[in-house]
């Protein structure tokens, strides 16, 4: 199984979150030639923030691509330069005014790689408590709602929460060993 | 928490995958009028396919967003007008050659609420066996790898699965109680 050649690249349009390109492959089983469509975009990161007490830190939102209020865990976009963990702690803070004690990398995932060229940086945060208060953009309409973590697979079998993104976290979290790779907030 | 009013919605573009549209909504928080770009699709599939012997169906393939060859569980596009469980079970065949005795829906998840208007169904196959050749079309390279279930969270854990959809997709069947929506093939 062979990485294909690409025989070239074009960029199509700037949308904002993602560039779209168009791009050329040759399919190393047939010769054929294949166009492609990639959204390439920045990384992006989420965090899996639990308090003291064992409580899980969620946000509800609505949602542009489909259009409903979502049930999720905070996330966004790593801006240009930003180290992933440090993306996590802005997130967090900015979209629900929460600090934690401890954070740990949960793993990257690749959230479609079909057609995007990015990563998904996922992180547990430990230890969370409010500091602050809410840092939304006029564009952001975001409320906090604190859950039992014991609920959340409930949450997800019932459909509550089903952005495919924030099931990976849980399910890194669920995977992740002792906490090894524990790095206290500065 | 209430819903965004939608104040239009234009089309950008088609590109096979996703049609791209650009709307407009009005944020209920703060008034601001909002762009937002949206890939919208056809829902999609994937199925978490076992053997009789405790063995799961992936495929490797080359990825044209990522440019690296993934590990990952069939699935595709559900056409128009077919219904997910068809779906799956043609992407299982098609990709694989491989055909199962029952069938269960694990739940529907939304890829990414954020920029795209589809959502994808999960299912479990079990005991699949091989039936047939692949039917690749001139655009796919898949080759299938058996690996023992058990095998399954220590590929996600070292990143040789990282799919966020075929993850998804474990963390359904992870949480799925009873073998109660079981459909036999027909």
């Amino acid at each position: 199984m062979s990485a294909w050649k690409k025989l070239g690249s074009e960029a199509i349009g700037d949308f904002r979150i993602f560039k779209l390109l168009r791009e050329r492959f040759v399919s190393p089983r047939t010769g054929a030639e294949v166009q492609a469509v990639i959204a390439d975009s920045g990384d992006w990161v989420n965090v899996v923030a639990l308090t003291h007490d064992d409580r899980i830190v969620l946000i509800r939102q609505f949602r542009f691509g489909t259009e409903q209020v979502t049930l999720e865990i905070p996330g966004g976009i790593i801006d240009p330069g930003e180290a992933p963990l440090f993306a996590a702690q802005r997130e967090l803070l900015e979209e629900t005014g929460y600090r934690a004690d401890s954070w740990q990398e949960l793993g990257a995932v690749e959230p479609n790689p079909a057609f995007m060229r990015n990563r998904l940086h996922c992180f547990v945060a430990r230890g969370c408590q409010r500091v602050a208060d809410q840092a939304q953009d006029p564009g952001e309409a975001i409320s906090v709602e604190l859950r039992p973590f014991r609920e959340v697979d409930g949450l997800v079998a019932s459909g509550e929460i089903r952005h495919a993104l924030v099931i990976v976290a849980l399910h890194l979290l669920a995977l992740a060993g002792p906490r090894s790779s524990v790095v206290e907030q500065p």
